[in-house]
């Protein structure tokens, strides 16, 4: 396995933090996911999850171990320092400084551990005006300028339908981790990683950013539409959509081939210029040609023409597509709590030590036991530490 | 630096790829680009750059050296043989097959440098049925279901306005180049990493992926609001638009305060049940009283409050954002063919060894001598592969 032997210590919640652990565990890391007792992470509950494990939790939480601590409780605050002290990896998503008032910041840690990665993933990083806000993924997009540059021509911004800010920070996250482990392995040392998900969603945004930032023009929403280039956007067809990308006149002589109208050939359409000098004409013609077939069969007969062409899939019908099912994207395990898991796997392959899922997402405190005997606690120390609220167990 | 020693070959175009050698790059690896003969990389001319380089370009090829190879001659492929044996990472995105036809795939490399870890980032992956169709972003987006995710209730689906499937590639490839350092580290093994814009723009949507998973129900596009919750969604202000997220009860009688219209403390509007049982009534007058001030002022006025709220900015808004400057987010450098570049700097912190810009983009070919006398050729072995086009230097 890729991480073999790294010891993540998992102190985030929801999504960001969680899933970035995820993927660490993926690779072979052993996770710790520390929870409150009783509620554990709020993720367990989305939309509906019954027995505290919803399917989005399963989803960015396999491949770990579970235990339940109060941090507010001395003594659990310094069990879990103990386990940050035999971690390679500290993950927290705490607001700045609530960590370090636990005794678990960096400097606590790292004086104990020099050789520890630890990364804080917040919503704007652990300095600066906007500190103390919280991290939400739809305030994330907003001010980032991804729902900015995303909508349809004169609309209002949109926000993009999925967690992505979240998911941002969780990739940014994953990355840093590892190269501060390569880094760790190199030299020794260990160090505090700061990712947020403001910056990490604007990491999604070079292109636009160097355009904007060279020229000082507000970008204008664009909708489905390339504006520069026709045909480049998305089309309705007989059951749904296509998108085209065509970046040449040899592309656009083979599209007409394909689509067979004679009028798309006409002179006036011949060039890109042409074609967006009568765009609203082309575009009427194009919706005609393309609306005589379905989104399959178009997407059969571009490729068969070499025109990069594909379907736009309702969220279920990726899961239909002959790719996505070839690439094996869909990880299925008996997860407790849920039944059978049906969640994402892992996204790309590698050929010695590829991913793996060895086990399913943890009940609340599902191992505190074990872990808490890995430490070196004794069954009766540890009946005491239940006893008295500092951990729990189903 | 964080990966100080660590050699890279980036032998990759555009975007999805460059990005990610880039991130190396800014974190102490030496980076050799690749490019052809002549135009080089074709995101040097995006949006009319020119001195073949625009800012796009600049923005994900600063801290790279460039060297320019004509990879059709038998000569110039064995010299990035030679390259690619003495690198730690090699990162390519041709087609699926077109490395090893250059003589240039895992298997040749690997026979000769086993420790190096190759990326290959492509559309759909190495193999599988659409392994040969090229990777674009707007297509990855359709086929992946981000855009049919995003979008208002009732419209179409809705492109990210963002090359956010790229943008998804280079971070996965960046986790994974890391992750199998940190193997190859403990281990002496490299390996081959199959990156592709689909599966990595899928890993964007683990919880809606979960949900749909779990549910088979096709998830509606939701626009810009939660539809389980209310206020969770945005509004327009005076000037613009602001992000509300309001979780529970407690929140909204701080709203209450904070809007100071009595109506909205109403028996109806008492709980969630209550407003999204009575949303048009609740949203107009919740857009009433938004609209008597600015987008600032509201944030402003709901931090006070304690309440989720952000603005949702155009574009050009996002780089006089306060926190945005104070986390020096864009980098600025002198860059030969563009004067001055702006672009985004690296999204992360490190304590011990942050990221750094120690280069420019390189102009084609650029550093080809220096990086040919490296490898040991004299001075008129140089001469004579340039005079033979096997090798480009400005």
């Amino acid at each position: 396995m890729m991480l073999e032997g790294i010891r993540v210590l998992d102190l985030s919640r929801v999504i960001a933090g969680p899933y970035c652990a995820m993927l660490l565990g993926d690779l072979g890391a052993d996770v710790i996911k520390v929870e409150r007792p009783g509620r554990g992470d709020d993720l367990r509950y989305l939309r509906g999850g019954t027995n505290a494990m919803s399917a989005p939790f399963a989803g960015c939480n396999r491949n770990k171990r579970g235990i339940a601590v109060d941090l507010q409780k001395p003594e659990g605050a310094t069990l879990v320092f103990e386990l940050a002290r035999g971690a390679d990896v500290v993950l927290e998503n705490f607001l700045p400084g609530v960590a370090a008032k636990l005794g678990l910041g960096y400097r606590d840690v790292s004086a104990a551990n020099p050789r520890v990665v630890y990364a804080s993933v917040t919503g704007f990083g652990q300095d600066g005006p906007y500190a103390k806000r919280p991290g939400y993924n739809t305030i994330a997009q907003g001010m980032s300028g991804i729902m900015g540059l995303t909508g349809m021509p004169g609309q209002p911004p949109t926000r993009v339908g999925a967690s992505v800010s979240d998911l941002a920070g969780s990739w940014v996250a994953f990355g840093m981790i590892n190269a501060a482990l390569v880094h760790r392995e190199r030299t020794g040392r260990g160090q505090h990683l700061d990712v947020n998900l403001l910056a990490s969603s604007m990491a999604l945004l070079p292109d636009p950013a160097a355009i904007y930032l060279a020229t000082g023009e507000r970008p204008k929403r664009e909708g489905n539409r390339n504006p520069a280039l026709t045909p480049a956007e998305a089309y309705p067809t007989k059951d749904g959509w296509l998108n085209l990308v065509l970046l040449n006149e040899d592309q656009y002589a083979r599209l007409c081939d394909v689509l067979g109208d004679p009028e798309l050939t006409a002179e006036r359409f011949a060039t890109n210029e042409g074609r967006l000098a009568h765009y609203a004409d082309f575009r009427a013609r194009m919706e005609a040609a393309l609306s005589r077939a379905t989104t399959a069969e178009w997407v059969e007969r571009m490729e068969r023409g070499n025109i990069a062409a594909g379907p736009i899939y309702e969220f279920d019908e990726v899961f239909e597509d002959p790719q996505v099912k070839h690439l094996g994207l869909v990880a299925e395990f008996a997860q407790p709590g849920l039944g059978h898991a049906r969640v994402l796997g892992f996204p790309a392959r590698a050929s010695a030590t590829p991913a793996s899922i060895r086990r399913p997402a943890p009940r609340i405190g599902e191992h505190t036991d074990e872990i808490l005997q890995e430490l070196g606690l004794a069954r009766e120390e540890i009946d005491r530490l239940v006893a008295a609220g500092v951990v729990w167990r189903p």
